[in-house]
């Protein structure tokens, strides 16, 4: 018996970079985080310390910043435009992913260079390797919120089983949803994005839900039939609680209108939506 | 030479309360977190454990669900109810105070009863007692950003001074603020905290800045200026730095284009504007 | 009527400083978040723009840096020393606060250079101003629990108290406590650090408790008991609710083994224990 | 084409649980995080909300309380107790996953009733299928410093590498880590945890190390080499950078003394090592 190195990879995680863009009459503001990461043969670092194959996560994140002057543009193109250049950065590198996250900012009406934080962030993610590349989108943190339109019965029951079946319960999650492109070669990633995020809010609201199962496959199948050029998508939903307080002590009633909202423990709801051609993933979700 | 009891306080934390209204076509959602403080006679517990003037503070959880049964309506109307209805709830206590943090949901115009988190946080905090009762309003978490319009120089230098001077920054803040209305007789709080927040934002915008505590002071006073109800306001900004980055190691010049967002350290300005015929604060921020 | 320029303060907030002593054959760490708080005539700033009397938060940055280069010593006593100094580092400058966090690691048994972090944080404050100067010591994140020992019932009932009595329950806080020396003479800083943290740690196990109130209160009076140079202390207790689960459902009985910790809402317990004698808190508690 | 619903999973997340085991002279404490995750034939819940086959999460976190009534035991045996017995407790379920965070306490010498929270966290995870089970056990925010005894050089260098090489730096690091049991037979599951954890430790401290890397591999070695039942390690070592001061400015040299303790950007160092007769993995991380 002996040991050996398994999968490893390392990379600069959380570089907070905010881009500004000056031309025209109204500036605009680009604020991401940025989490890179590289694979590839790293033996020697590991077990002799050799670092001549490792680019250091020091220069992974001036990359970042260096690529920023040219411009970020969309997400996803910024993503695959810094992987593709970390492959071979170093001879060791034959793998490399960028997860950006984007914090949204609305535009303060005042005037041209005034900003306010908007709720929820876009996400993109891409992998180039030496076998192929790939582009995830996403959101995170897109927090919803039904007051009707949603039931829970029927459920299997058990010995532990004390909940009470219902068929009007608030609903509320806060989305995270990756979808994978077919391929890397779309170019309408802004368009793409705004119509995914309409999309998953719409199938949201307006899918009358017997479970959040069925609340979270409604929101992957219109996002995929929205969009032929996507080909899966994965959605990983928390279910946050909403439970009617009882009033009853206090002689009173509540007809749905005073809730408890709890922060743990809390359902966590994921699942997954492809085509049946969907293309191999690959390393799209490394 | 013996040992006395000083000033104390107790109450419950962070209760989350989600109201739902259901009459009308629409329906609307009210999401609170509650914090409730008691005060006033109170050495038996502490000296003896003698519990008898203590009112729980499971009880009043219980209060806050119990009150928005009736209806919540605007925050400083409901955390003036409750700190009314605490003080002499039981016989020791003589002051109350209730916070308030609203979150703040927008409609999703798929239907009349879906709902998407925005960004910010709407704050009133209500104190009665035996000498009065105060009421203040206020934001948090309202991020802002100017991509110009902000110069830093011509500060005092001392030995330990490196920091450039500047005609061009980008200024950055969360602005935390609270305002004290002159009495609790009005009745028009929601216009009263749209027109302050919206004066907030157009101030900070708008003020051609030299240092964060000009455009402070700008803010406060185009608050005050916009509402002859109110008497002061307190603002907390943190400086949200933006440090350009050198790019000359890699032969690109920075004309103001790429930053790096830091975390921390970071400057904290904290400052008062107020009338000088205000009404004396009394226990108004306690 | 006009608008007045109320109080204000500014400074650098959350400075990380990490400072390695390498004498001797052991090294020592020193892990600190240090924010500095400066106030004094600051309206031309505020009013104009003026910066000639802002002394930058980043130079106080630059300055608790530099200080540390001769030693940081004991918490209370690097607080005081740089206290002191930032006031009349400008000449408007009347007053300074500076308020440590000290993250605590033990030694690895190793060797002499290698440290694991521990819980719980040691805080130091300082209040240097041309009327006097301040010291507290303290403690926050000091996370306690009983197993019994712990009552509460007889309180106050009203028509919203649903509260079970118990004569039996879990007991559990987070410890944040302040306390304030006599003056600023004493060297014995880190003996005061330790045997204030002890009694409060005694006390909290050695109470027989029939509210958190005198809980605090026993704990409070044994820290000042315990050290004469010490004038009052100020506690602040988040009640950590442990519920026992009902079984009954799964035919199982619950004797007080099987608990659900809540995070919120929780009951908040604040209160002082003062020497009768205790010399004027002046500016300590700014 | 048309759509398909891929891998799809299910639980409660972050059950809350604090066991306390009253017989012996002294009380002890076992204080909890449990996340189930259930998957299986979960396609009717999906495509037309029909939950005969769904146990619910309330059911779940019921069952975790209950189970608890019996004693909790060592996490690994609790969470592979529990995660056995979600395995067809509804017809659909096929496979089940119990990850556990214990929090750990020390005693307060002061009785055998009190405790004081400590560092760090102890993590064990069981899987239960139809095709076998595993157990995997680990530590998280297990944070660790060395003041000496790391160097980084000899990197690959490219067209935005500014670093510096260096001799002599602080190495610091939060770790995470998981091992896989060979078997799920074992049962002295404390000796082991204790076992592993000191070597992480003592490995930390030892290693001179070329790069965390280098370290991380030491680690894991060590960890396997020192207990034959494992088969497996994964480490994620987040680079906690501290920068040298630059204290030039101010006339002053920095030998080593004082740092700079960086949060964002961060290194993140991730890396296997096994048994090269390690059985298959399976589902063990899922």
């Amino acid at each position: 018996m002996h040991l050996e190195l398994g999968d490893n990879q390392y990379g600069k995680a959380e570089t907070r970079l905010v881009r500004v863009d000056r031309a025209g009459e109204a500036h605009r503001v680009t604020d991401l985080t940025v989490t890179t990461t590289l694979a590839g043969d790293l033996a020697a670092t590991h077990l002799t310390g050799d670092n001549s194959g490792v680019l250091p996560t020091d220069t992974q994140k001036n990359t970042v910043y260096a690529f920023a002057r040219d411009g970020v543009g969309q997400v996803e193109a910024f993503a695959l435009r810094l992987a593709r250049h970390f492959v071979g950065s170093a001879p060791t590198i034959t793998r490399a992913r960028v997860a950006v996250e984007q914090h949204l900012w609305d535009r303060n009406p005042a005037n041209g260079h005034s900003f306010v934080r908007a709720a929820g962030t876009r996400t993109a993610t891409a992998v180039s390797a030496e076998g192929g590349e790939w582009v995830l989108s996403g959101v995170t943190d897109l927090t919803v919120l039904n007051t009707t339109g949603s039931e829970f019965h029927g459920f299997h029951r058990d010995r532990f089983t004390t909940l009470a079946e219902t068929t009007d319960r608030v609903l509320a999650t806060a989305v995270t949803a990756r979808w994978r492109h077919r391929d890397t070669e779309r170019t309408d990633w802004k368009t793409a994005f705004s119509g995914a995020r309409q999309r998953l809010l719409t199938a949201f609201a307006d899918t009358h839900s017997l479970s959040l199962q069925q609340t979270l496959h409604a929101m992957g199948t219109q996002v995929l039939e929205g969009d032929e050029h996507l080909a899966e998508i994965r959605l990983s939903l928390p279910n946050k609680h909403h439970f009617l307080v009882d009033l009853s002590p206090f002689e009173l009633d509540n007809p749905g209108e005073v809730f408890y909202a709890a922060d743990r423990p809390y359902g966590l709801i994921e699942g997954t939506v492809l085509r049946d051609d969907a293309p191999d993933p690959g390393l799209a979700w490394w």
